[in-house]
C-alpha cells in the first residue's frame, strides 16, 4: 500500500513546517485586507477545459461520474475564481481582493520537485486597473516572504508592454513574438550564448537574435512600471528589493501589463512565485470585463527553502509537556494535572497507557516534547512534581503550584 | 457556469465562519497533544475499495488516469491513515495521536445538508487499548465544542459490548444482531413505537421486539464504561455532560468498545459528531495490529449550528481599517499610512483605485470594515486624519500619531 506517484503524505514534522509557512503568509494576506475564498475540488470539465491551452488540457485530471457528468479536478485557482466572479457578481463587491489556499491537481510526469497534487497560495485584486492595485500585490508579496524570515528577497519586475513594443520588430512568420519572448525569458538560466543558440535553432538569424537581445537589455522601464515601483516603495518595499529586468516574461500568455517574479538570493534557481496583471482573462473565461492583478506563491518551494535556511524547526511539536502516568494509584493525580495545565492554556499530552516510565520518556524524546512531568507516589504524598527538561537533560522536584509558572 | 450539484463555493463571509470554528477546534486538538497529518486527495482505488462495504463502494469517486491507473478520491480519513500507519510504521511512534482536517468526497444523492465534498475533522489515538485513551478523546471532544462556544453540550456514551451481550439473544436468522442494533439506534428519532414497528417489519415478533427494547433500556454501564467516564470527569468533562445511553449504536460496523455521540441540546436533531474504539480495523485494513479510538466531527453542522446560535459574526472581516485615497496629490500620504498601520500589526486595506470618496465608503460598509481613515488636502496640511467609525456612524479629526492608539 503506497501513495500513487506524484502524491505525498505529510507526516507531523513536515506538517509543522508547512503550517509555519502557511500561518506567516496568511497573516500578511489578512494584514493587507485580502479575504478568504474556496471553490470545490471538482468542477464541470467544461469550466476548465480550453482555458489553459491544448498541452495543459491533457494534464487536467478528469472523469465521467455515475450520472454521466464530465467532471475535472481543480487545475489552478484562477479559472474557478473567474467562474465565481461571474456566478456571484451581484453579491461580490466590484473591487474584490481575495486569497485562496487550496490544492491543485496536474497529471504531469512526476519528477524531483514536481508533484501531481500541490498547494497554491494566490492573492488577487479584481476590479481595479490602477497601478495602486499592482503595488498592493507587490507589497503584500514582499511582506509575506519577509514574515517567513528569508534574510534577502529579490523581486524582478517587468512590463509585458516592453516585451511587445521592443521585440515585435524581430518576429518573423517562422519565429513569432511569443516564441522569442519565451527564449529570452530563459536568460538567467541558460545565459547569453544559450539564448542566442536557441533563437537560431528556432530559425532567427544570429544577427537578428543578437540585435533583439541587445535591444531588450538596454530598454528603460515604462512610466507605468516607474509608478508601480514608486508606490511599492511607499508601501514599504525596500528599494533594493525591486529590480527592473526587461528579460523576464513569465510563462503564461495571459498577462497584459506588469509582471514579476520573486527570488531568494540565498537559494539560487527557480523563482519562488510570480504574477502580474491580466486584464483580459476574466472576460475571456466567461466572466464580466474585469481588470485583475495577482500572484501565485510557490508554496512547496517556500517550505523547502525555509527548511534549508533553518527558518523552521521541523523536529518541534506544538506539545509543551508530557504528563506521564506512574501507576493506577497515582493516575487520578495525572488526570487532574492534565486538566489543570490545559485549562491554563498549556499544550499538554497525557500518556495514554500505563507502561514503564522509561518508555514514556523515550516517547517524549522521539516526539520532541520539551518537558515531562512525573508524579510518583512520593511526589503525590508531598504535593510535589518532578519536572524534566528534555533538551537540557536536567530534572528538578518542585511544588505543584510552581509548575505553571515554570512552563509559561 | 455553475458548481456541480452537491459541491459548494465558500465566499468570504462563509469562510470567516468556517475559519472561526476551525481555529477554535484546532486550538484544542493541539492543547491535547494531537499532531497534524495529511494524506493525498487521490489514492490507488485498491486502497479504498472493499473497505467501506458494498453500498459505500458505489459512492467512491473513481476513475482511470491516462497511465491506466485506477485512482479514487478520499472517501474518509481512517482508511488512508491505516495506509500511513502501515507505510511508515518505523518512523511513527507506537503511541500516535494525530488530527487530520481534509475534505472527503462521496457520490451521494445531493440533498439538504448533504454534500458531495465536505470537510472532516478527525482525532484518533493509535496504539493504546487503555481506557485512558478513550477518555482523552472524550475530553478533547468536550473542550473542542466548549471552545467554539456552544452553551450546552451532551455526550451520549455506550459500549458495543452492551449491545452485543444484551441483544444477541434476540437475533434470529431472519433478523441478525446488527439489524436489531441499527433499528434500536433510531430510538431518539422514531421513538418507542417506531422502533417496535420497524423491528416487526424486519420480521421480529412484537413480543421479542418489546422484550429486546425493554432489556436494553434497563441495562447498566460496563466496568469499562464506568472507568472511561470517571477518567473523563477527572480530565475536566462535567458530570452532567456525560449520559450513558445503552441504545446508541453508531452506524459503522467496525466499533469494538466504547462508542459515543455529541449533541447540542439547543439544536435538536442529528448528532454533531461521533466516534468510539475500533481495535480491529487497522489490521483489517492491512496495517499492523493496532488498537485505536477516535472521533469524526461533523464540521458543516458545527458551523451551521454556531451561526444559528449567534456564536459567529459572519458579516465581519479581518480588516480593521480602510485607508481611502483622496486624490493624486495626497496619494503618497495614504500609501505611507497603510505601511505604518501594517507594520504596527493592524490589518489595513488601501483602496486600490482613485474613485469618489462616497464609493470607497460604500465599499467599506458592504465589506463590514469597522473603521475608515480619510486624508484630504486639508488634513494632510495639518498632519491630521479623519477617522470614521462605520458602526457608530461617528467621525472625528485627530492628529496622525493618535491613530494607532485609537485603533488598538
Amino acid at each position: 500500500m503506497q501513495t500513487p506517484k506524484g502524491f505525498r503524505d505529510f507526516l507531523p514534522p513536515q506538517m509543522r513546517g508547512r503550517q509555519f509557512v502557511a500561518q506567516k503568509v496568511k497573516e500578511v494576506f489578512e494584514r493587507f485586507g485580502f479575504e478568504p475564498l474556496e471553490t470545490p475540488t471538482l468542477e464541470y470539465a467544461s469550466v476548465l477545459l480550453g482555458k489553459y491551452g491544448k498541452e495543459a488540457d491533457k494534464l487536467v485530471f478528469r472523469f465521467t461520474d455515475r450520472g454521466e457528468r464530465e467532471l475535472a479536478l481543480r487545475y489552478d485557482q484562477t479559472v474557478p475564481t473567474a467562474r465565481v466572479l461571474s456566478q456571484y457578481q451581484n453579491e461580490l463587491p466590484k473591487f474584490f481582493r481575495r486569497y485562496q489556499i487550496q490544492n491543485v491537481y496536474r497529471a504531469e510526469k512526476p519528477q524531483k520537485g514536481r508533484y501531481r497534487e500541490f498547494t497554491q497560495y494566490d492573492i488577487d485584486i479584481f476590479g481595479s486597473s490602477s497601478p495602486l492595485a499592482d503595488s498592493e500585490i507587490i507589497a503584500c508579496t514582499y511582506y509575506a516572504f519577509k514574515n517567513v524570515g528569508y534574510p534577502r528577497i529579490q523581486i524582478k519586475i517587468n512590463d509585458r508592454k516592453i516585451l511587445f513594443d521592443t521585440l515585435s520588430q524581430f518576429a518573423t512568420s517562422e519565429v513569432p513574438l511569443m516564441s522569442i519572448i519565451q527564449t529570452i525569458d530563459k536568460l538567467d538560466r541558460i545565459d547569453r550564448d544559450g539564448v542566442l543558440e536557441e533563437l537560431q535553432k528556432k530559425g532567427l538569424p544570429l544577427e537578428t537574435a543578437t540585435d533583439a537581445l541587445d535591444t531588450i537589455q538596454k530598454v528603460k522601464p515604462t512610466d507605468n512600471l516607474e509608478t508601480i515601483m514608486s508606490y511599492s516603495i511607499s508601501l514599504g518595499v525596500p528599494k533594493n528589493v525591486l529590480l527592473f529586468d526587461p528579460t523576464i516574461a513569465r510563462g503564461l500568455d495571459y498577462y497584459t501589463g506588469m509582471i514579476f517574479e520573486v527570488f531568494i538570493p540565498d537559494l539560487p534557481g527557480n523563482s519562488f512565485g510570480g504574477g502580474g496583471r491580466y486584464d483580459n482573462l476574466i472576460k475571456l473565461l466567461g466572466g464580466a470585463d474585469t481588470p485583475a492583478v495577482g500572484i501565485a506563491f510557490g508554496f512547496d518551494r517556500m517550505v523547502e527553502g525555509a527548511e534549508e535556511l533553518g527558518l523552521i524547526q521541523t523536529d518541534s511539536t506544538a506539545t509543551s509537556v508530557l504528563v506521564t502516568v506512574f501507576n493506577e494509584q497515582t493516575l487520578n493525580t495525572s488526570l487532574s494535572l492534565s486538566k489543570e495545565l490545559r485549562e491554563r492554556g498549556i499544550n499538554a499530552e497525557m500518556f495514554p497507557a500505563i507502561v514503564k516510565l522509561e518508555k514514556q520518556l523515550k516517547y517524549a524524546d522521539k516526539k520532541g516534547i520539551p518537558f515531562v512531568v512525573i508524579q510518583g507516589p512520593e511526589e503525590v504524598a508531598n504535593n510535589k512534581i518532578q519536572l524534566k527538561d528534555m533538551r537540557a537533560r536536567t530534572s528538578k522536584v518542585i511544588p505543584v503550584d510552581k509548575l505553571i509558572s515554570e512552563l509559561t
